[in-house]
């Protein structure tokens, strides 16, 4: 049994990006050497969301509008009596989740044929982390 | 250790329906002789979702209104810019979550009275996969 | 490969709450000894759900606020016709998600520095059920 843990570092220059991670998950599990087995990835922070679909601009944007309606920016939350501004992206995070599992097979990401794994910034221009753990043989 | 690995199959008549697969995932659990561990349930398609609830008509129904109400279906995505249709079914498989991890103990799925396993279709009437991928002992 | 499983049983004064549980996650893996690996924490009734989030009054209100208007407590629930009248309570279940997974890294949760756990109660005043399954060494 075999365990192997990295940290992707996000520093977006948008507050809100999605960006695909596919190809560094992929290096990472070539680095663990792991041939069966699971990847967690998941955000470290609370404004943040891992997801899986389409690497196609049309869907993302589809997905950022869905997302800015059922949570949008704005200044009614209560969460910024804090003195913080980004209610809507702690709301967007819960609404995506901030993790994925993705199954390993004969040494490669189990995935169907359109999946991509993707990183959602909703409160960037700083530092943010991503745990990548494997856990298999 | 061990790893168990099957992938369900589905074709579905419509175009979305929500199949209850906790039999089909219980099976593979006895194959796979696994005693203590975890089963990952993952659509592979990103026009799908996973899910555990109940297996009432009523909340299905209900289930389903929600989310077209939260991502209907229509012309209006940006997505179909590229031909397609689904803009819908991305977002509502995003909203819903295309995956669980149903624990095991003492040979069995260690769920709740009342939790049933769901794969939802949102663009059926063709050929889709899900992975159940088992790790354990 | 070690597999520890313990129970959280919840019985909420309010028909609502936001529990913190991350200190009884913390002594639950300090019990397992298993220093790497991975926790399942997932909710065993289908009207409650886990999440990852701040510790902070305002946006717990904030979160409540919009499962509130994305499925609010009411009548018009097709499940209701079972003599239920908690149909919003498994709509919220499905859109905050019933589970998470923990990583474990050097012995401690490998949490982001806000990032809290939290059991989301929606149909209480009676006994419920949580699985925390840590699987590793």
């Amino acid at each position: 049994m075999k365990f192997f843990t990295e940290y992707l570092w996000f520093n977006t220059a948008e507050k809100k990006e999605y960006i695909r991670i596919t190809e560094q998950i992929k290096e990472i599990l070539y680095r663990s050497g792991i041939k069966e087995g699971m990847v967690l990835v998941s955000a470290m922070h609370i404004t943040a969301g891992i997801y899986v679909n389409d690497n196609e601009r049309g869907i993302i944007k589809d997905l950022d509008n869905m997302l800015e309606q059922l949570a949008p920016f704005g200044p009614d939350y209560l969460h910024h009596r804090t003195g913080e501004d980004n209610g809507d992206a702690h709301l967007k995070s819960l609404l995506l989740h901030h993790q994925v599992i993705l199954p390993v097979t004969e040494g490669k990401l189990d995935l169907g044929p359109w999946q991509e794994v993707f990183y959602a910034e909703f409160d960037g221009q700083r530092r943010k982390r991503v745990i990548v753990k494997i856990m298999g043989e």
